[in-house]
């Protein structure tokens, strides 16, 4: 007999037999039951899933009346061909044409080198960002936080938790967090985001306006560019050197276009992993200051530092309150997690929220309640300190497999913190044909292109180096060297002398 | 001594004299140190911090370059005057000019009759919409659900989820969750959403260019139109009556403007809760067909039905596929959860997912792992019948009360199911007199004006059942008459004729 694995929702204001019919037709769309199979006789049917004859009957009714079923008098009851019946995607049926309807900001989005089932594909050889130790996780610390936020006399005070602005007690633990950044706040300053990309997003929505130019960096975070794209900014990318983010060219784009916005990664650069320096905060806190123009500090990954000085956030210097300041917990927890935060100036404030309400009335209570009692106990500090002792070794597996199996010509940078490294492939490489020959090796990272506005990047990727054990970064780098060699075309360099690069070379600008 | 409750962040790579620094500085500017205060001698400091007194005179050093102590020789330091130091909100500093850089999207956002310290305050009669019975909470089968996510196992398997879909487990149960509406759909064609208000937000952003004629209901949901406003939708009001949505009036705008989307909540009119008949379904499905126009229904309620037949979704009568469904589990369980779905026709899918990702890259995994486990396990299901019986004992209380204590020439609705009521106040009622005279009497609703995009609603209000117990019910609604009472300024009718009107004649409208 055939598998209609059907269980009636009791619970339910429909009928059963409503409930049974939407059921099969869903196994007829989706291919489940294909045209021609027999059904189950009606008496059949219903002892197998413990319901009414009647209520089976009266759906097969239904289907039979839809087009889906065909009744044979003495045959029995048949799955009816797509083309006697309408409905989504059969064939003859007038699909509705959606390609005139989307607005023009969606038409224009663009995520460069990224195909959607990658998101559900596992590579053995991981090196694409955002991804976090899964052997590091605090769930322990999690179990007992989350285990608190379901305690009832908690769970009543968050199901009536209301205020777009954040769970309060976050608020508060988040304002006492960011000390170690330097930054003086109030828990009211404090807006709890959906992730750093909500927090550029919401920015995105309440200053820019369609052509409103906006600087970005170059290579730079993809998610950034998304969201100001999709507010339809006119995005100008500025170069980024062994010092951060280029400030006098900069200063040239500030000097000849009113810019609404500019964003920047100070402490770790997306993707290059350089700390923009002091010399070079002063002049963009001068410039911005100059021109009256906002900054959006995306200190994404402050905390995961692993050697070198770290610089308090440019935010800390911000006298003026020009400076909206982004953070998040995902890059040191793990990034499905989805909760930031957002450090407005106060004339801003009243404004995100109204964007926030109209964007998704807040973020989810439950991991913000868990959040704030990881801060209070500590339980991140904690998580920091162990991940940082982690990834630092990683770090400098990477960067010695790097240096031992590249083929001669490839440049990389020496991040001191973060969880990326951007490698620069030797002239010649075509990006698309590595990426293929890396694929067949289980290996995937983030393609260059994902990193520039405007589609270069071809012969540039970005590794992340959190995802995986020293000895497996080992494997698959030297996997990634000789996928590169094998598409070179050229004889492999047998002990390749490494060219040893200090950020200040980074990708894709090569040395200029 | 002064309370400096200071508390070293040792895994912090900033310095802890810097820390320090920032700590007293956050104190002065938030005014817990007022200026003139004398501060604790380094030695004294240091001891009751447990730290190092060298480090207490760097960070005092700090704070004198900055312009925020002062040191006099001999008599110790001192909190500087304001006007003496740079930083925000200080006078004499220069405030940076943000209102000249507003987008024009957000500049036009308005949210009706909410003020901001609404979201913050308690009222003992809360009739505000959105919030449940924080006494049917399934605090056992949620921290259950919590426990098992936070397993190391699972946990690591969150950890890495990276798909802006949504947690496959979740999207597979809500398509099962689906057949009772009638809708047959796969996993695939799930997205899980931060809320029914993102669900809206996203269709804003994929289909709505500045300009676009948007139909919506009115009354209708406010959040409703914030995302649609917020996209710079030309909102047109649609009328509701006792059959819902008056297609009458949708088919003359159809008729004469090229219209990008109708949103409409079927199941229960936001906030009259009216159900749409079937004939308006049938007609509306027609129209739309007729016109090719996308329709986005919102769902949000439907499983909180008391009485009545419940009709299947639009949904599921959409064989063009050109309606895209929204729902939510904030309603059943509690607002702040934020958690919803959207059902969207293939071809869309992909722009969903674009703009989704520009938007926050996903919501938050936990709150997903631990509904797929509630729907899993049916918890959801029995949490829905528990508050079904509940509310409906809600309603009764609140009908009856209505009936009781207001004043002649007060008409409401009587919906069956969702968890608001809609009243329109007798001629001549001053909203804004009402809300303040209600307010003083510790009562709290939703003000009629934040259901109408076009400030109108003046004299009507929108009261939530399921807040607050049947007798609490009582008690708040003869407080509320004895304020409209206050208002109206004539004598109070000793016993009123209680205006028995069906949901026919709902709100603003009249009986038109």
């Amino acid at each position: 007999m055939l598998e209609i694995a059907f269980r009636p929702a009791r619970a339910s204001d429909v009928a059963v037999h409503r409930q049974l019919a939407a059921h099969l037709g869903a196994l007829v769309e989706t291919g489940r039951l294909p045209a021609g199979t027999k059904l189950p006789a009606t008496r059949e049917l219903a002892r197998a899933l413990g319901i009414a004859r009647n209520t089976v009957t009266q759906a097969y009714d239904q289907l039979v009346e839809q087009g889906r079923f065909r009744a044979h008098v003495g045959q029995g009851t048949f799955v009816a061909s797509a083309a006697a019946r309408p409905g989504r995607g059969a064939p003859g049926a007038r699909a509705f044409a959606w390609s005139g309807l989307l607005s023009r900001r969606v038409r224009g989005l663009r995520l460069h080198g990224v195909r959607r089932d990658d998101l559900t594909t596992d590579f053995p050889f991981d090196f694409r960002g955002g991804q976090v130790d899964t052997g590091s996780l605090p769930a322990k610390d999690l179990r007992w936080a989350l285990a608190h936020a379901s305690s009832p006399s908690v769970l009543r005070r968050l199901a009536a938790h209301r205020d777009p602005a954040g769970w309060p007690p976050l608020r508060g633990e988040i304002a006492r967090w960011l000390v170690a950044r330097g930054i003086a706040c109030e828990p009211d300053d404090v807006v709890v985001v959906t992730g750093a990309q909500q927090a550029i997003d919401l920015v995105a929505r309440v200053l820019v306006d369609p052509g409103d130019t906006v600087a970005i960096e170059q290579p730079g975070y993809f998610g950034a560019a998304l969201a100001l794209g999709a507010a339809e900014a006119d995005l100008v990318a500025i170069g980024v050197d062994g010092e951060g983010l280029r400030t006098d060219e900069l200063a040239r784009l500030l000097a000849v276009r009113a810019t609404k916005l500019v964003y920047v990664t100070p402490a770790t650069q997306c993707p290059t992993g350089v700390t923009l320096s002091e010399a070079r905060r002063r002049e963009l806190l001068a410039l911005a200051d100059r021109h009256q123009t906002p900054i959006l500090e995306d200190d994404y990954d402050c905390e995961l530092r692993y050697a070198g000085p770290s610089l308090p956030a440019l935010k800390s210097a911000d006298t003026a309150g020009q400076v909206i300041y982004a953070g998040t917990f995902s890059k040191i927890l793990f990034p499905s997690i989805r909760v930031g935060y957002l450090i407005a100036p106060p004339p801003l404030r009243g404004r995100l929220l109204l964007a926030r309400a109209a964007a998704d009335m807040g973020t989810g209570v439950l991991e913000q309640a868990a959040l704030a009692t990881l801060l209070r106990n500590r339980g991140l500090e904690r998580h920091v300190r162990r991940v940082r002792r982690v990834y630092s070794a990683r770090l400098v597996a990477m960067l010695a497999a790097l240096a031992r199996f590249m083929p001669e010509g490839t440049r990389w940078s020496e991040p001191r913190s973060g969880h990326l490294v951007w490698v620069t492939l030797p002239r010649g490489a075509d990006g698309a044909r590595v990426a293929e020959a890396a694929r067949g090796r289980g290996i995937a990272y983030g393609p260059g292109e994902q990193f520039f506005a405007d589609g270069r990047g071809d012969g540039c990727l970005s590794l992340s180096f959190t995802n995986l054990s020293p000895e497996r970064i080992v494997e698959g780098v030297e996997g990634l060297a000789a996928a590169v060699r094998a598409t070179l075309g050229t004889l492999p360099v047998a002990r390749p002398v490494r060219t040893r690069i200090r950020a200040a070379a980074v990708a894709g600008r090569g040395s200029r």
